[in-house]
């Protein structure tokens, strides 16, 4: 246990883990990580004991203390509420309201319908192949781009929302994350590019990238 | 436009559109009903016109005078910081995140994988049939409820975070709504079938429900 009491429950390559990641440590705080495997022993997020912690099965999965909490926006908020420099939610009600509705793209349009859930319940039900699920996965990251790119021509700044990192970036620079897994052309996107290319800079994004997590393989 | 000047795009059997006329009703605010008919013309939300208004051509669009807004979640959190009585989020943030995580199961971990668009797809891409779309409909909202069902046995009491409506009985009672359409057995989900017949009984669920909104067809 970490002095400040958090623990992560992730994986390096989950998309949902990594924003809770990048917003602790916009925040400076320590954490334990331990990790959850999503594909060795049949995907440790199935075992009835992790099912305990979060019976969806999924991570990140977040405590302090006592307090238990899953799905990452709650997480974020949560975070942001109880630790408050930076700040990563305009205090403004509607500039609030935009960053979230920009997180919102991503998180409610974008990675529930590409995350590995539904790629191997395309398996079971259409016997998909890989091909035809990298398709899809890009389809659905298209499409969201796409939408999210022109909304970002009307809020962006250096960032997602104006001049400051806010949640939108931080649900931004993982979804950019899985769109290169599946080889999506980041050029037709070029406001979406400048500002995970930003983000990336610094060491917030970076010490949270999937590249760089304790469970993170070798090769 | 309404005395509000609140003006709602929506869709009758839209389930987030649903939340958000929820949300309206409980603050009491009048607002201006636009039909957005998803199936007609091809789509209503697909014409070049509604895409400036939402580019993920998606309902709910909300505008409030100038300000506009998409995704269910931040236009609820923008009204409830808007209109403060009743409040439908908790002030303490260890309860608001846990009402904004049982939301979140619904958000992020049901409906985007159900809703028309993913069914629409998995017949391009994989011919599904009717019948196959109702099983992956079937089988995403049984997953979501399963854990949600687990979540509400530690929170729920009248309603699902304790005994005040809140934002995460406001994502459960379209949720059931879409379940009924896909002939899930409710029975097995006690806390949600008894907490969505509570909530049914209330005039902002009411009024709010798809059978009585301007654009409901007649049979």
């Amino acid at each position: 246990m970490s002095d400040t009491n958090i623990t992560l429950h992730s994986y390096y390559r989950s998309s949902c883990s990594f924003r809770v990641r990048i917003a602790l440590n916009i925040k400076g705080l320590e954490y334990e990580y331990i990790p959850v495997h999503l594909i060795n022993d049949g995907g440790q997020h199935k075992k009835p004991d992790y099912l305990l912690k979060n019976p969806l099965g999924q991570v990140p999965f977040f405590t302090h203390g006592d307090f238990t909490l899953t799905q990452s926006m709650p997480i974020i908020q949560y975070i942001n509420s109880t630790w408050k420099k930076p700040p990563i939610f305009s205090e403004s009600r509607t500039e609030r309201a935009k960053q979230v509705q920009l997180a919102e793209i991503i998180n409610s349009s974008i990675q529930p319908i590409q995350n590995l859930g539904v790629l191997q319940e395309l398996t079971t039900k259409f016997n998909a192949t890989k091909e035809q699920k990298n398709d899809w996965c890009r389809h659905w990251i298209e499409n969201g781009f796409v939408a999210l790119e022109k909304e970002l021509e009307k809020t962006a700044g250096h960032y997602c929302f104006g001049d400051r990192i806010s949640v939108a970036d931080i649900f931004l620079v993982p979804q950019v994350y899985n769109a290169e897994r599946f080889n999506v052309d980041l050029n037709r996107y070029p406001i979406i590019e400048r500002i995970n290319t930003k983000c990336l800079d610094q060491s917030a994004f970076i010490k949270a990238h999937p590249e760089n997590q304790p469970d993170t393989p070798e090769s």
